[in-house]
């Protein structure tokens, strides 16, 4: 049952290798096994560095927020157009990150696995999309301040709205490696939100 | 290891109850046995009907479509103004089903559990995708023939932001039974695509 004794290990490398199983097959489909070989580690080592498969799948989703939902807000809030950030933004949503599968959104693949009588899980979800709806948001009012976006527009209603827009788009991914879909939704939310601005005729 | 004698049941009936459990955990997460649970059969019976947990979830897939998703693809071709009726679609898709917890929409939930090296299901996903996309380009083609719609606006492209953004709207529902952020959803969605309109400062 044991597999040895407990190797050295890098438990941020460890929970960055693990991330990628998880983003890949969810929480749920990721098996024990497949989680210990992508890490390099032992069962022992896993439960006493990160408590639980649970434990371990909560400090993955960290991660990946910081690493990957980070990039994105920081492409948001870079100089420039504000508008053009959110372009960019979802264009880097949209961009395969290997050269095999696109795995979508972590967020989207943990919704599609839990709900909310997990609230441990919904709890963390909730949060990481409060604060990629917090950074639209800022990048709007930020338009709104630029004159790129019309003053009667809902920025708050509008961020809820990139949210979910970004959401649909990069988990459509998972199942169709084509580029024309993801494009055409890239298009098109620029173009509304173009016509939402101060001169919609131009 | 058998369940007795197999039982009479009716299919459908029982392709219903396993589309259910399937809703509610994703393919990976609904276990054999409370599928069979669920379905009030053995499991000669599943096999012997169904083929495998697969054969029954594609079924189960098939009648969701048929079942829900038709009905909103009803909505969304009734008579009336077609603007009015994307609302109308989005509300019905943020509506509860049950009283306890959303389950989101299971092709969300599929999408979340498989990716395009799994061809039979992703080849399912795209195929009913296309449904609803399709579904949406015709109501905004009538919506551009009813002058509801600038006639520069793309109708493709916004067809394909809307199955995203309902996609987004739908899943989010899953982990956060407030009702406020899709509601939010939908107030902005209706407004950019209002604003697309021949009369934009109306």
């Amino acid at each position: 049952m044991t597999r040895g004794p407990a190797k050295q290990f890098d438990p941020a490398e460890a929970v960055d290798q693990a991330m990628n199983v998880f983003w890949a097959k969810g929480y749920v489909g990721a098996g024990l096994n497949e989680l210990l070989d992508a890490m390099g580690i032992s069962r022992k080592s896993l439960y006493d560095t990160y408590g639980s498969k649970r434990g371990l799948f909560l400090q993955a989703l960290d991660h990946y927020v910081e690493e990957f939902v980070g990039r994105v807000i920081k492409t948001l809030e870079s100089d420039g157009s504000p508008l053009k950030n959110v372009r960019k933004a979802f264009e880097q949503l949209d961009a395969p990150r290997n050269k095999s599968f696109s795995n979508g959104c972590l967020i989207g693949v943990t919704m599609g696995q839990f709900r909310s009588d997990e609230p441990e899980i919904a709890e963390a979800i909730r949060k990481h999309l409060q604060a990629i709806e917090d950074a639209y948001y800022r990048t709007l009012k930020r338009a709104l301040k630029a004159g790129e976006l019309n003053p009667k527009a809902n920025p708050r209603d509008l961020a809820r709205m990139l949210t979910a827009t970004s959401q649909g788009l990069t988990m459509r991914r998972r199942i169709d490696e084509n580029p024309a879909k993801s494009r055409s939704i890239i298009r098109a939310t620029m173009a509304l939100l173009d016509a939402l601005g101060p001169s919609p005729s131009s």
